[in-house]
């Protein structure tokens, strides 16, 4: 995924006038206009950096003529010596007129260290999946995102997941069809369902289904899907699942999946895990902004 | 705090049409529009449920017949009796279109999971800290939210933070002066601060300054701070600085706080005490919904 | 598809603010505001019939109390007999404040008309497709839309598209791949290209690649690719490509397709025939609305 | 008329957003960022050009860096040799990043095609009735089109119009009175509706009523009817109407102007004949976007 | 003018947020829920009332089951006995929750306020014309507005313009064509700027022309211009200029027009009269809401 | 206040679109789009000047290649010797596209005529106020606004306030509690309603309460207010609670304020008098733009 700035323009008008309002009190009571300043934006944890390009875009909204320099890439993983320094990563460097970093600031914390954490978060679970997986002399499986995001920023935290490394399910009800237990329930079994889904399919949509029982999963295979979730499944389960399904359909594993458990899934050899967590209970990772130097 | 449904519906509104974009293909393609069907929204762990508005106005701008109820309180705690029925507590439940209540579940619960999120840790931490004021034989501190709140949703999550028992700080730049390191570098010290913000603020407004040493804090007392923040003091310092200020400025502590640090924190008698996390790292509460009966 | 009056209310409200502006003066001059009238919706030229609800949605969201009632199915087929009565087909009925009738009228019938027409042009291809395709004792080929459609209407106008029996192609950039010519001449080739868009697709994406002759089809079956689109053949390298293909890879063909042509490519047994004049060209279906009764 | 970009910016980012959604896909995983590109935009059908400033606003939208040059001016004919060069008619050059090129193509396209489709329909009923005047000695009949407009395209459908040589009826309800059959209907005849019309009146604006029979044109005429429409009148009772106004009143034809009547209509002396087909019904021009430089 | 609540609701839901942000924090903390009342609105200064739709769409806004009866007709003129009972006129009764009713107040009185106040300058400029007209024998001149309005609020405003009894000149530089100074500077001269505007005028636009002097006015009337605006000219002048222009041309005088000139103005004879003050420079009229019962 | 362009952008994009519509008629048929021209803004009427930046940002926004100087400081005061020159004074230059810069005067007119009135009307009442109290040998009580603003242009008429000396009261309902009779009437007396607003108050808001007599204000310092409001109390009714406040809590004088009385109040020692007519009356600052070059 890459972000493109008129997608994106309407979030960060929305989030300044949120925080800014009728104006930031402090800083015109308290600062000059004439000064200029030069601040970094520090990571203080470390973790994977996602979200430069929006905390730039946050900056050049409120004054173009802001200087904003990334120090290191976009999915750089970044370490914080806080033994010694004690100061964390510079990740940016920004200079311009004092009174619109500090007014700025905020709000493009925000957005960094939300999606900085996603990645963060992503990228620990990719690792732990991946070595799982390398040790079982298998295929490491993709970890997958969930629409569990938060609403509105639905389009960044799915960059911040790829960015971590992950990999996107359907961004929405409209890009793919997804048959869960509710569905089922209501269009009378897999067969029915799958049946009804093809008869006006979008050309390049994809159909994907969830089972809760072995038996489903062979109904589901018998049916021709193309992809098999797995909901809640034991591990002894998942693993004959896999057995079954090789070849033939691609499977998912979602549902409860955490640090204690990622790596046994991954060893079984499923294709997708997929991780709502990873965009609802993401922490932030620490992220702050320091003034360095004043100029009259 | 209320929520007012002129004031959020704009967010709801993007949040679906985020979700559903050209149209939710799986229940199109798979439910009959005839349908009628029950359904319950089940909190799967135990926490205080925020939101229970915001869900309703969710599925009322999908279909204005769904009929909508809440069985809870905003604000209750419920506790998930797992061992039991496994099936935690029935917070709400509605009846409507079938393929309605489908298109709405993901982004209702997407806003309950995480406005009740934070007001299950912020309870948590307001608790802890009344245990421990009240033990010290002290008033409790006030928990207080801050300005990390995710963009565009500031509203909501200050609102799940009142809900959860905690006070909100002010709401953006505009309605609050607070004078900060980076601000004091750039005026010069304290008191030309605290001169400068008085000069032509708000009739309203109110002046908060933030101190790192016990001997700012004496300057901003000096210049007649109403409110201090002491950033990142020792727990001695923080002692030392409750009884200078008595009487005549508010205290609030910030920085670096968590469920280890704050009985301590409650416990040297400050007035506020502010986390980030409440907004910026809740995670969100396990809630769903169930399909329980469908009427054809 | 389906409309949700969420994803559909600002194309409306936009519709409507364009053209009433300031205010309806002939209607606010001439017509006293107590008069209520009934008045019917009528095709004047055979067709099908698309965009049923986004009128009705036109005429409530100008006054609630307004009462339409559509009189044939939406994607019904009307004939007019037009040597008979002249008076076309009445696909709906309304009634309420004449006020509202008038100022609402075009509208109702800019969105009526364009989305009939489309609804029209597709069924007619589908038609002519399905009987060459039968009589070549294959199975019909789907009629895919493109993207060439009015900006700000394509969820109108796919929905149109799926109404008249025709499939739908992605709906954007987003969901779907399509390598075209210009992205080969960027990436260097079939195979790099396909090999770069595997290595982070989103997982239910599809990939779809373009090819001007049999030997790049040939790579691109060699490459594994699921859908591929052939690019100006002539029906000779079709019939060719179709049997290349055969159980590797559906095949659209694309570029060109009319009335006069349809026939042929679908007796190739091609899976796909995709024709942007569906959205783009499409002429208006005759559509109109008359006051039939007056009550003061 | 002219476009202002202000006025115009609201229906580029919503065409974009809508087309763009999470990301172009296909550009991010197989076109890398630093690559540049020149393209140029060629009309492969004869006809008029319109809608160039929108196109390159388009691109600049997407990114401010990319150069846009015109190769001919808004309004120009263009030919096609397709017989030589096959090639069709370079009407602009651009040079930028090769990703916001293609990401723009599409969008930059369809408002190229269908404001040039509108000029260029327009353009061929201008030199009919004009041809057609002229040889009977007559001035040339403008050439008005209607409120039959896209939803939320009419200001930019209306400027199609206009450069293709034809003149704007009113844009909307609110810049002009047009009193029709459901008026006349609802307010009791001519000479009530006129009256009515008359007496609260913006005074800029003026009066417009439709008449059916020659009785009917004489009622308006003797009461001072500045504009007054035909309405499917036969070509005999036109040319009467026209001897009966002259000097009096204007005269609109309206219905069922095509390319077989537009003459006859033209050589009758009116002074306007209105055509709902040049927004509703025009085929889009074929206009397409080529890479033809690569620049690591 | 009638206003049309799809055109207006923006500016209400503007309206509404700007003041009530993230909650109307008097109103929670002090009023519970459940109370109901009962509120009147009242105006406390002699004047025209406009503007009662636009306050019931406010409350209903905020809460459809509010009840809200207006007790006089739009453009009704209310006199206020102060002397006897002090209390106003009361122009509306609303009945609903508490919370509601006093949300909403202010938002709903700086509507009424400020289009009852422009109505109410209106009336008093159309009587003094209308009485210094009839005492000449002079049928009374058109109060016109001007484009002199708030932005934003043009349309509420030039609806009260009409509301009081006054004429409403163009709404935009769109549906008009005003000739003035700064474009006759530009076009070189009264003839040249006509002929210009004549060459692709809509058809409906009527053009206007400012002239300075009474060699200006009869250029402008050889041209056969239709309205002529003769600006800042002596009554003298004015007089000379209606002799000259009877049965060739409309009149307009403009510029600085107050209730000490207004009446010789209006003996003059001219057609319109316009008045920037209209809606630049009215005082509110004084309206206010009491809540005069309540209900637990 | 200091104005963000993101916060004030919304308001000029709508101000223009209001304006402009489907176009600018009269320009675009008039003037020559390579025409240049240099343009003056002169104010014509001695006043304080407010709004500079807006109406830099309209034409900004039309036409980002506009020069515009503005040639006096925000709050500035101008005197108009139009006896002398005639001209008034010139408060700034803009050069660029002639038609834009005809285009963008309205707008820019609008704001800053009604920016400076307010201003204006301030600036005479703060210097009413500030010589009766320096005579009476007392502070000068600070000059407020109030919610009683144009609705759509709060933050530009509070900023106006400011620039004329005034001091904003709060910004709406979210920033600050203000208990009036209505809430009083509802909440069951000035005790119990501070008491309820003070249980969950956001730590930085104050409260301020309404009283009508010396018994209820003594009631409010009893119970701990900080500001109470005085409501049309005589002129010895404030001089007592003058008295009474003194050192307690700080005093608003509002209602019924206007130039005749505003020195009786000023020398009483409040500390605060709000005038709602600042916003909802002060009539417009007569201002205009000359053209003063043309460059073909």
């Amino acid at each position: 995924m890459q972000l493109t700035r008129v997608a994106v323009q309407d979030i960060i008008d929305t989030a300044l006038r949120e925080d800014i309002g009728a104006g930031d009190l402090t800083t015109q009571l308290i600062v000059p206009p004439e000064i200029e300043a030069t601040a970094e934006i520090v990571a203080r944890q470390a973790g994977v950096i996602a979200g430069l390009p929006v905390a730039e875009w946050v900056f050049q909204t409120l004054d173009p003529q802001i200087d904003f320099r990334p120090l290191v890439e976009e999915g750089s993983e970044v370490r914080c010596l806080q033994g010694e320094a004690g100061r964390g990563h510079v990740v940016a460097n920004l200079h311009g007129q004092a009174r619109a970093l500090l007014t700025g600031e905020r709000v493009a914390l925000n957005f960094l260290q939300r999606m900085s954490g996603i990645a963060t978060l992503t990228a620990r679970f990719v690792a732990l999946a991946h070595q799982a997986a390398s040790s079982a002399g298998l295929p490491s499986p993709r970890i997958l995102d969930t629409r569990k995001t938060t609403p509105g920023l639905r389009m960044l935290e799915k960059y911040a997941v790829s960015v971590g490394g992950g990999t996107n399910h359907r961004f929405g009800l409209y890009d793919g069809v997804l048959i869960k237990d509710n569905h089922l329930a209501l269009a009378g079994g897999i067969s029915e369902a799958l049946s009804r889904a093809r008869q006006s399919l979008p050309a390049m949509a994809r159909i994907e289904i969830e089972v809760k029982t072995l038996g489903e999963l062979e109904e589901a295979l018998a049916c021709g899907a193309e992809i098999i979730m797995l909901d809640n499944m034991s591990l002894e389960e998942i693993a004959t699942a896999v057995a079954l399904a090789r070849g033939r359909a691609k499977l998912e594993v979602s549902g409860g999946v955490n640090e204690s458990n990622i790596e046994a899934l991954a060893a079984t050899g499923v294709d997708y895990i997929s991780i709502g967590a990873l965009t609802h209970s993401a922490p932030a990772l620490d992220i702050s902004m320091n003034i360095t130097q004043i100029s009259h």
